[in-house]
């Protein structure tokens, strides 16, 4: 018998009591060795539950206890995560996480600490939520480099575009019924501006690329300026909008890394990806591009997701595994100046002068469309690098100007 | 070091030696131990190789050197790879192969023989190439109880439907160019007819299900009998024709498996899996749908995947690893009865006759389409039970008369 502890009793908490406790006999069938959770720590009351009488309010309590060998953080956040994760990693117990910000950055240190303590130290839950990715990642495509990852990593932003896409809602009423279905939060700052997203890119980059990118070091952009004619001309030029979250290796080592609201050409399938559902896609150099699908959030597969790997713990708990990266130099993560197409919309109250303007720095056989209340002009640019993309854009003659990138 | 064999030089066999061989010091740090490939056995002479000093013609070398700690099947077949796997993990050798029809045909056995002789016995490349699916499943999905498996399984019937689809090609047609692609074979049987796939879903099932699912006790049918009308008013209803393997428990402990061209409503992601892409779709009780999607085959995709599992088998030697499933009982695959919606296209020299009678069959409120001869009437049925459907069908007075399934 194996004893557990979970730190957090909230929405994914309860989820992982749940089903250790009420799924025993399976859990134990997968694990070859039955779970016991012996403590759930949370600072709140559960007195209606079956198994109130394992809470308790002190984290010392796990901490000195040499009986529990694998801690459960569903707690969120840095503080006092970190410190309790830091802890229980020193005395050798191993660690499993759904926290992303807490493996976004402070994965690097948590490993190394791991490491030298002999105990895993597993975060499967937190990317993607139940979908599989962390480990496909590491085993199945072991044998690959990775070149890039790419996916939409944020069910709310993509049920709110898919909202403003299918329905014609606007973002205000779409956040807000996003939020009455229980998909965003009643602060929706950190999904909205993409900070969410940006962590997930961290984990699965610093994994795919096995040096720690810290959410600082990447340009994120939120969904907050996409409006409903961005969407419709988008359509008309057959792409959808969503947020799309990136990393790719460079020629020199270093990588590449963007969270940004993207044109996403029909036919590639991440624009099938609708409602609160995410995919990631990855690109090795053998396999080619594979992409993994399911919903990223909610409680059942995000603690489906914790069990897995609390059953992968105590299945190995003598053998170690941990994922692993490590720490990374300041410039790891740069800008990188490629081939792309962008996205243009340009207003201006004088639409011939501006059509004029746009016709002879972009060519005549663009795609274009005349914005709705005919005060400018949407159009893709041709494939071109970005910096000089930008360079013409920068002499658009124009009163309002928005770009937005693209893949195909 | 770690020395391995590889038996078979084909499209895959010669992937494989090329990573290992190649990608020596990438493969050594992913599996933490050089491989060495020792023996590559092949009746074939391949004298213009930098590695032709590795080939064999005689099994019982592997067979017979103790340095030899895994073996890499990927002859496919069933003779003599059976033969030769099983000698090899008698001996106490790991095996990894990529052959589809040994497994799902002896499958339960190996794994037996595998499991006395504390060997491994992996086949992560038999499914999918190289799109990670049978670990994910076993590993990340764990807590969960799977309640079925769908997919698009084989890529050259995706491909032939996909150009009738898009490109209104008719069928010998899409076949011809998929054979001059190298997307068919010259003998196409085991694709069109729906083999391939049977022996994925049977792979699938039984690992998901955990008793061994047998070829013979899957109902199969082929893309032979779908026509470019059918495929035009699948369009028309909404919907498009993919070859559909899938599995699904049933209440009483048993399962019902089926391959078979079926329509997919436009907003289920498996309808937007194109070219020679395969898509696995998989239902937990606690995480939902997952899919998992990539290049179903080709040489490098399907090598990767072998690679893969050779680095496992390299990381646990002592450890062992075998996917694992019992063998079952006759009546464990049922046909079962439930609820459907039906695709049908009836024909008569009587269209007037045929409307009311198909009308006074199924309701005025079905969503239905003249065919374009105007020689009959293709229908969705509303859902109800399969049997009920059927007794209804055969009622119809009509020359001739094709039913498809179809899943939302």
């Amino acid at each position: 018998m194996i004893n557990v502890a979970i730190m957090g009793h909230g929405t994914v908490g309860s989820g992982v009591a749940e089903i250790l406790i009420n799924e025993q006999d399976r859990i134990a069938d997968a694990a070859k060795e039955q779970i016991n959770v012996k403590y759930i720590l949370d600072l709140r009351k559960f007195d209606g539950l079956p198994y109130s009488e394992k809470f308790i309010d002190d984290f010392n309590i796990i901490a000195e206890d040499d009986e529990v060998k694998i801690v459960i953080e569903v707690m969120g956040g840095i503080n006092p995560a970190f410190d309790f994760v830091k802890k229980c990693l020193q005395k050798g117990k191993s660690v499993v996480t759904s926290n992303k910000e807490l493996v976004a950055t402070k994965g690097a240190e948590l490993i190394k600490i791991a490491k030298q303590n002999n105990a895993n130290f597993l975060f499967e839950a937190s990317v993607g939520g139940g979908i599989p990715i962390l480990r496909p990642l590491v085993t199945c495509l072991s044998a690959n480099e990775i070149t890039e990852i790419k996916g939409i990593l944020n069910g709310t932003t993509n049920y709110i575009l898919n909202k403003m896409i299918v329905d014609g809602m606007d973002f205000d009423e779409a956040l807000k019924l996003a939020q009455e279905n229980g998909f965003a939060e009643k602060n929706p700052a950190a999904d909205i501006e993409g900070h969410d997203a940006c962590r997930k890119i961290c984990i699965l980059a610093s994994l795919a690329f096995k040096k720690h990118v810290y959410p600082e070091q990447v340009n994120t952009q939120g969904i907050t300026n996409i409006d409903l004619d961005d969407i419709e001309y988008a359509d008309n030029f057959g792409y959808v909008i969503k947020l799309i979250a990136s990393a790719k290796k460079l020629p020199n080592g270093n990588i590449t890394a963007n969270v940004r609201p993207t044109l996403v050409k029909g036919d590639n399938i991440l624009s099938s990806v609708n409602g609160v559902f995410n995919a990631v896609s990855v690109t090795g150099d053998a396999v080619g591009e594979v992409v993994f699908y399911g919903k990223g959030a909610g409680k059942m597969p995000t603690a489906s997701a914790v069990v897995a790997d609390v059953i992968d713990c105590a299945k190995h708990i003598n053998a170690r595994k941990y994922l692993y990266w490590e720490d990374s130099f300041n410039s790891y993560v740069e800008n990188f100046d490629e081939e792309c197409i962008l996205y243009v919309c340009a207003k201006s109250n004088n639409y011939n002068e501006l059509f004029e303007n746009i016709i002879s720095l972009f060519g005549e056989d663009i795609s274009m469309i005349k914005t709705k209340n005919n005060d400018g002009i949407a159009f893709l640019t041709k494939k071109e690098l970005e910096s000089k993309l930008m360079e013409k854009i920068n002499l658009i003659k124009a009163d309002e100007i928005k770009v937005l990138h693209t893949i195909d």
